[in-house]
């Protein structure tokens, strides 16, 4: 018999809310027969959207709340503040053992503050890093941090470095995954303060395959499996990638509809350009997960479909089951006991 | 009558020195009859090139030099040591005033050691930063600084942002640009201590049209006109660029290489899409400044071919004739003494 995974699904976050979130719970609830998902919100817009499925009520359960974090909501004064809210009440669940995952489309600085406080940090992890998972030419990597800690110290990418091969090796199933850090060069006497510090503990530690700096230009071309840096160039990172991609991908769209001759030259190459392209997406590997809470944390886009909810409950499941966060704390010596 | 240019060209730097310097020196007197371009480098591999033109010897002149500084020497010592290096002899040529501008596609940590060390600095310019042209959906945007500076300070920022604006309203004719900072948010909150620490100044300083944050994310929709941020984040967004455009335009090439099919297909669209993408292709522009020395330093992409060495010329030509530097120093109130 498989573990059962109980997941807090935070209903009323992300533009698609709640029609995608609700229709994510009932899919997913098809696809993992060893999940149960605790669906949080707002009584009438919820009970809406449930209407609309047949679904075995015994796994998807609806759990009222009256408030809801706003996108634009100041994330540290939301979490204080909005007691009821879905984000508050589902990280509560997690924090109360009544689940083991939290998952949100909503406000990003709410999920990090919630997990940081509500939920809480494994003793001994300094600083959780949000850490999605990039596409590259040759699969995927892990990048920490994107978006959590924006002036890094030189110890938490060191932890950042064991944590993020801990997970690409359990989760993605990647051995002995290559940990590199973000470089202006190759050279070790290149880079920032901060580089030049972290790099030669990084050299020291004990457990994780450093194979030293990355340059960015690397990145997408699938030079590393865990890339670490702080949060400021981990979000430029993250954005560029988005940014350029769709940029280029928009500009060859406009050119493929522009004349009768593309849009023919078009259907001839439409299949496999999807095919190939099909690569860059990394939805399949489910939302950033913020990594070194006491239950597993998961951002997912803020225009997240149905389909990015099911596959971030697969992820959740998947963390559990592998019993992630007890590996994390062997690998980085934390001992069992959480603070 | 036009002013006349005097060019130092550094012949041995970049992987296709001498061939791609020499073409381009020929190329560029015929296509801008007043320029003076002094070719700098070793005897026998440039005069094999010369050779091979015929061309104004008046207006293209050969000086030896005997050594060269490599790619992987160390920039500092290889400036101090190779004194008859084409690198050193070229800037000694900006520093002497026998030349208005130094072009290099050697070694980038020489061209910047040199150019602070061996040309210098404007008087009162605190860090002069690696100022490249980016190609975004919406024309040009400038990136300062890209390289030079990793741990930069927000007075810094500041000048680089006046410095920016000058160069885009009188090198490119952009109209009042649009200054911004990279940041992780476009809330004034936002940001890490750099970019705290920045805002504010960039708020008040005179002369400017700042227009607040810029996420990553926005660059290539182009957002901006002059973008400010410290080295390592600004080298990071410059390989970002270039690794998410190469590895995405590689695959789709793959694609349409993939079948008889998707080649028909390709036939058909190969123009449409050449034209599209030509607007990505930042090298019309020269390469990147080091601005705020007294006499312009550029420096060319290491893989630069003729093209790009004539771009560059032309780049260094306007920059002169708009006399660029004295406007600099208006905007930056730096008076008209030298230091």
């Amino acid at each position: 018999m498989t573990e059962q995974t109980i997941i807090a699904l935070d209903a009323m976050g992300g533009d698609n809310a709640p029609e995608s979130t609700v229709k994510g719970a009932v899919e997913a609830i098809k696809k993992y027969p060893e999940v149960i998902v605790k669906l949080i919100g707002l009584k009438e817009p919820v009970e809406a959207e449930l209407k609309k499925y047949e679904y075995d009520k015994t796994r998807l359960e609806f759990v009222e709340c009256t408030e809801v974090v706003a996108m634009d909501d100041h994330p540290a004064m939301a979490i204080r503040r909005k007691k009821d809210s879905s984000m508050v009440v589902g990280m509560k669940m997690v924090k109360e053992g009544n689940a083991a995952s939290f998952i949100s489309a909503g406000n990003s600085g709410a999920v990090l503050v919630g997990g940081q406080t509500v939920i809480g940090r494994i003793r001994g992890i300094e600083r959780p890093p949000f850490s999605p998972i990039l596409p590259t030419a040759k699969g995927p990597v892990l990048l920490l941090d994107s978006g959590a800690n924006v002036d890094a110290k030189p110890e938490w990418l060191v932890q950042w470095a064991k944590i993020g091969s801990v997970y690409m090796e359990n989760q993605l199933g990647i051995k002995n995954p290559r940990v590199a850090i973000v470089n202006v060069g190759v050279e070790e006497s290149k880079g920032n303060q901060l580089v030049k510090d972290a790099y030669p503990l990084l050299k020291e530690a004990d457990g994780i395959n450093f194979t030293g700096s990355i340059e960015a230009r690397e990145i997408s071309k699938g030079g590393a499996d865990v890339i670490v840096t702080d949060a400021f160039v981990g979000n430029v990172i993250l954005k560029m990638y988005e940014g350029v991609a769709s940029t280029l991908l928009k500009e060859i769209k406009g050119v493929l509809l522009s004349s009768i001759k593309t849009k023919i030259g078009a259907l001839l190459i439409k299949g496999s350009l999807k095919t190939a392209l099909k690569k860059f997406d990394a939805k399949s590997y489910g939302g950033a997960p913020l990594l070194g809470c006491k239950g597993l944390v998961v951002k997912v886009h803020g225009n997240a479909t149905e389909t990015e909810i099911v596959n971030s409950i697969g992820q959740c499941i998947k963390f559990n089951e592998v019993h992630m966060n007890e590996k994390i704390k062997d690998a980085l010596h934390l001992g069992t006991e959480e603070a």
